[in-house]
């Protein structure tokens, strides 16, 4: 178990640290660019205890693109493989992740649900009368996988991400268009933004992280996500989780992960641990830098890499 | 002048209409799909008067692209082309018209004013008020051109267009995002599409054409449209006009020319004629068959190409 | 007639000259790298006497893309229309003349015969029974056009384009694996870098430009290129002679015309004049600066725009 | 250790084989074209033995692509990560494996060592005066991994992917040009085909797979390929081994893998064992169908998935 070897745990955080000054922190709108560039935090999850947590690890932040996994894992669970996969690929692209030039070669269905694309069309097929109950689905989803009943969703930055959402708006039209979904588009963005807005810290996400690994079921043992619908998750987080540095990170690390432009990044690493990151200075693919540092040191340090 | 050989150019009608068979109507949306596939019809103007008629040449038709070239005839009056030419470029593109790839290419900024992007970045110019205002002031242009005063549009046409340009809105929103444009996108797309319903017939496309051959004069000598503006239209009419087959018909006919989904093709042989022609069966590009046929055994045995 | 104003025409090359400043000699090989960056020379033929040149006008230098606006001719005189647009498009691109990503999007057919893929694929239509042989009769076809039986290539500029022509290769090899090309790729190469490596001064350019302009016929009234195929050429030449600035070129001058990166532009004003020009300077799209400026100069004041 | 259940897998097989009647067989070149599109044989090595193999399991059949992970492994030996990876990328892609587009839009440098340009950039990298020193050298390494001194290439297959190589010649002049690569093609070519056409059975390619799930150490624990370098290349496995179907197989199979247009798959169970698949009978993507859901089988019955 790796939680015994605290200080070391310790200096490696302060190794990575000061990765932060090769970042930037997101700007797009303004309650993400008011984050304090320096920071890093990051908590571990066993299953029995937070074992570490360093730096601001009870800062909360929103899960921005992390949200992609949890909206999969629900899709999947609402509807099956077959009604998901009809709607999203399965394979990793080269592009950029608000890219929108493969959606025109390629029969308009998104290459895969890590994209903004593929996220979307995986929003649009939850269940629920309106916004309001599908994201109640979601944040239900989440707090059972946090063991927070509080969790819930920012306000302030939804209604930002939703005003300047034009990018997501033109990915969403042309899907619809092609008729890869199907409902009103501002309702799907209002939807899309909120999840995005979803608050966490890290103990929040080293907790959901060992959900994942620990093949969807809590430290109690409780299912929360079926077996397989976890281990579909991860196999995403690996190909495509860190935006177009994927298979770079995979190399480096090896450690199934998503990341999201508030500077979060949620790790899982298959039958051991959940690791929980914050760190809000990006670098220019969007995957926060001493984030991807301090995980490149924790994975060689205890040998966390599943390859 | 071209009008003495009134049984020829009936001959030529009668050898191109057949050709209509092979097209097909556009029928995305119902009041398109109800056009007559047979119908081939032209006026050919030349100043003087209306010399030639042939098949249902007073039925109604909508303008569809065929707007383009006289919504760019007016941005370019409201504001001159440096204005007008910082929102689009002037370079024809082998991509169909309603491609959304080369805007994530190329910093946003749309190919030309006759692709689908182009035409929505250069209608957002369009000055006025409101929709109401600014659709006033082209059909004030229009009525002009086509000596016809009751020139308008049609609401039928109008609202089907907008319930189904999410192609559209796709672009839009991209390009109100990359900051082409930045005004509200159904907004744009209610002028948009209203713009493409306006109803004309083919002596309005011939008279529409022989103002732009004569250097944006009418027949009377009043100028509608300046000189310099009317010769860079006929110029995009080359290059960009036809679609992406837009270079084959440079080669096979040569007339400055602009086709429109609803069958439409207006043409502007400089200092010499307008011709309007209405074909609805349309080639897999979305140019008229018959119409197509007819402009080359014109061109051909009138020598009217430019080159 | 253009030519009594030889004094104005005299006052608007000095006024283009500056221009070549702003431009950069093309340097990917020796021999062009050593070009006078300020020259700019231009000749004005009408079918009596070259009425006017400036500048150095009797430099020699090498046609590079201008030839492929000749090799065309002789494909289609070699072969007729279908075989030649079996092999290579008639649409203009917004892609820049060495682009290959087309090719593969397009069922590998050249977009045209004036990107470098669609040069290409012409050049292996020449017909002979060797390089020299195929060379020959393009030179003997040149010879005409320029009245001068010396005209001969450049062996130092061919076999330096020759030893660079790697992404030519890149090109002729995809295209061989689709089967549009079948012969020797290095053979190919060989003829395709002398044609480039013909050369001329610009009273040869202004003779090439009038017999394009005079449908064929050269001052004596003598055929040397079909009249059906000395206007398909000037089409190509206004749809993509100036490579990606073909459009605006044809908006702001109007004329049709080929560049080349050694700096020389043949123009062809349809039933008037020929007009050859130098500037070595080049833009980053590979066309004179100072050459287009002039062109835009003459266009405007001697309305030589066929729009 | 999985070999006990020697009957269960003798099921899956003939469970999978009838699967082959959904593949074709690759006829690009007559050598491959002759394989027995039936077949379906697997051997697996735990280190101790090999423990099992159905079917044809010493049927000879060339590596093709398969190769691409060795003379990545080599790469890596003679250069270190910083040499290659300047030549080369890290990301997975949606693109089929022999496409030329991404390059051009990439400052030219492939995605990742897996798709046929990135395999190139990395064949040239390997050290050696002469085409046979590097293939040698090479041959070497893979003598080592699958315990066999007789390893070497099948020259009818080599010559003739020679001779139909046009495309990895396009791809080779287009990086040349951009000089990812500084060698003459067509011996780039000579050292890359002859890889390809090396000949193993299923026995080799368990060994193969074995050496790369042991951490590189061979069954005796000799280091055949550093530690680090194993991993990378399972990562690379995972990330883009399958064509662009690797993140679909990711999903449904987990296990590293790579696979070849002979019928091959050679995959690699981390700290487990070393599996390989000889099935000629292809889908559309270029990978074995049968051999696919044998992988998919094996990987659900005994629990394989590194996810």
């Amino acid at each position: 178990m790796v939680c015994q070897y605290g200080e070391q745990l310790e200096k490696l955080v302060k190794e990575a640290e000061p990765y932060a000054a090769e970042g930037k922190v997101a700007d797009y709108i303004p309650a993400l660019a008011k984050a304090d560039q320096g920071i890093l935090a990051v908590s571990i999850f066993d299953g029995k205890e937070t074992c570490f947590s360093a730096g601001h690890s009870t800062e909360m932040f929103t899960l921005q693109s992390i949200s992609k996994v949890l909206t999969l894992a629900l899709a999947l669970m609402d509807h099956g493989e077959e009604v998901v996969f009809d709607k999203v690929g399965m394979e990793p692209t080269g592009d950029p992740y608000n890219s929108i030039a493969k959606l025109e070669s390629l029969v308009a269905k998104p290459l895969n649900p890590m994209i903004n694309a593929g996220a979307l069309a995986v929003s649009h097929l939850i269940k629920g009368e309106s916004t309001e109950e599908r994201l109640e689905r979601l944040l239900q989803l989440i707090r059972k996988m946090c063991a927070r009943p509080s969790v819930t969703y920012n306000r302030e930055v939804a209604q930002s991400e939703f005003n300047t959402a034009d990018l997501n708006r033109s990915l969403a039209f042309f899907m619809k268009q092609h008729r890869i979904i199907d409902e009103n588009v501002d309702q799907l963005l209002d939807f899309y933004t909120k999840q995005c807005a979803i608050e966490v810290d890290c103990d929040d996400l080293a907790r959901i992280g060992f959900v994942l690994a620990n093949g969807g079921k809590n430290e109690e043992g409780e299912e929360i996500i079926p077996f397989e619908i976890a281990r579909l998750v991860k196999t995403f987080m690996v190909t495509c989780g860190m935006y177009n540095s994927s298979g770079e990170f995979a190399i480096r690390v090896g450690i199934p992960a998503k990341s999201g432009v508030s500077g979060g990044i949620v790790g899982a690493v298959p039958n051991n641990i959940g690791i929980g990151i914050y760190g809000p200075a990006l670098d220019e693919k969007g995957n926060s830098v001493a984030g991807m540092k301090l995980l490149e040191a924790l994975s060689s340090y205890y040998h966390l890499s599943i390859f």
